[in-house]
């Protein structure tokens, strides 16, 4: 196992053919616009590559993987994963590269340097701007790598609103777009698009929701019968827990999602006056002190006062 | 009336001082940001100026003003206006300076040339990209400078995402973020955090929403009971013709919002399929290809009736 910087893994790269990229399981604009980007980058210096095919690819991901998608039958040399902390995140059809990664790229914190040689830069907002480096050490940049990196670079910084974003990730995209790409695409599906049904449901999320302690504590719920009502899918109703921290005035968001009849699930996130981890521990759960969860099997009503009642014990100025 | 470069621009401003700076009406994150980095940039060059109070402050913009703002008794040597683009959108008091601006500095296509010096950018994507041009050209850009500069930038491309974006807003972000600003606080003042009562708003129209033509049309309605119900302001209800053009598959997106009572003023924003000026000039209404309004006066369900008929006799392949 080799620790690489950018420009071995550069001169690595010039010495592979026949390259198989992986992306990580629920694939994200990250993995995909890194593998893609990769790709692309490796068949602009004449070398065959290719994607692993990646079942969890959604609408907006799926038109940046397919063109470099692998057929069944692709035999590669070399293989190379981008965007991927740990084997534990591979999936299923990659298992079997488990043990034998050539290169893996990365930008995770805990990335398990699993490959024969790893690439990983923990202070980057998203493993394209990684990418970016790597692939700018190995000749110009041409427009197809660069849309495939500002799926990665846009999507893993929230559009550059996150607190991941850095002085390297706006030079990055300010690189990507010289190269005259349809970013604007991009934003607006990434970004300025959502459906109809995740729209009603963040709709009657707030229409619903209710306040305690100031308006600084907020609760909205996700019921079953709202799900079914909708007719809402788990891709509708994926990170939901983020919409009440947007409440101005609020530092305590707690989103209520009801897993089976009278069983919810509880996501915490908090500012500084409220330690979600300490509250969430009261009820068996754990996580961060910013982001916490825990499940509590009893009817929404009994639900909320014992998450009410955990928080008004441990917070010194909650107003109940 | 001259027209400047950057580098006369920068040179005519170092033969300054008393200066006084104006910003527009209702002012937004970008004429703010713009003469407060001005500001900034002439203080740092030893010279006393001042901005022109403006009462149309919010309490995001606020934060960003207060710390340049004259007092009653400043008397100015010379005046310059940032990101206004006609003495028409001059808050009241600054109506004495309209015959005597020194220098205009802005960015609209629509800029009137008022100033007696005048430095127009119209490809700029915010106003303060032009500024932050001008002071590089005069010298290092401090983080107070860069920090006005960013909620400049980054409000007039809400953050980054809006088709106006450049490669040089981007160039220009990166070389903000590099003298160690607070750019987090201003991504989530505002870009990631909404007053309770605009998300219960968003939340009711939301859920309210009705869908046509193939889910292709939706219909958003703020009726005047709903305002009274929240007991929503105007700046609650700002821009909400934004939100159902968000919907997945929507290219029609009207919001119907209750004047008086059975007065709708109706605003419609289109994809390429339907010619928004078209259906409003059906109704006494007119604006752009993709962004159009009218006035109703009829009950709700009459007034949506009326505009899906015009709709309906317009586009060919509509499905009502």
């Amino acid at each position: 196992m080799t620790m690489l910087t950018v420009l071995d893994t550069a001169a690595l790269l010039r010495s592979y053919d026949n390259v198989l990229i992986l992306t990580h399981v629920r694939p994200d604009g990250d993995t995909v616009g890194c593998a893609a980007g990769l790709c692309a980058g490796l068949r602009a210096l004449g070398k065959r590559a290719f994607l692993l095919p990646n079942p969890g690819l959604t609408d907006s991901t799926q038109p940046y993987f397919a063109p470099f998608a692998a057929s069944i039958d692709f035999m590669p040399d070399k293989v190379v994963s981008t965007d991927i902390a740990t084997t534990g995140l591979f999936p299923e059809n990659a298992l079997p590269y488990a043990g034998c990664v050539d290169l893996a790229i990365d930008h995770h914190p805990s990335f398990e340097r699993f490959g024969r040689h790893n690439l990983v830069r923990p202070e980057a907002a998203a493993c394209g701007e990684v990418l970016y480096d790597v692939l700018a050490a190995l000749g110009p940049i041409t427009p197809e790598m660069a849309l495939a990196l500002y799926v990665a670079v846009s999507t893993d910084t929230g559009c550059f609103s996150y607190a991941n974003t850095t002085a390297h990730t706006h030079a990055v995209a300010a690189a990507l777009l010289r190269t005259g790409i349809d970013y604007k695409t991009v934003n607006k599906v990434f970004f300025r698009t959502k459906t109809r049904k995740r729209m009603q449901l963040e709709g009657a999320m707030l229409s619903g929701a209710e306040f305690y302690d100031h308006e600084r504590i907020a609760i909205l719920s996700v019921p079953l019968s709202l799900m079914a009502r909708l007719d809402a899918t788990e891709s509708d109703a994926e990170e939901l827990s983020s919409l009440g921290g947007q409440i101005a005035g609020v530092d305590c968001a707690i989103t209520m999602r009801e897993l089976r009849a009278d069983v919810w699930k509880l996501s915490v996130r908090t500012g500084e006056r409220v330690n979600a981890t300490a509250v969430c521990q009261q009820l068996g759960g754990g996580g961060h002190a910013a982001a916490a969860g825990c499940t509590i099997q009893a009817p929404w009503a009994e639900a909320k006062a014992r998450i009410l009642a955990a928080i008004a014990q441990l917070v010194p100025d909650c107003a109940m």
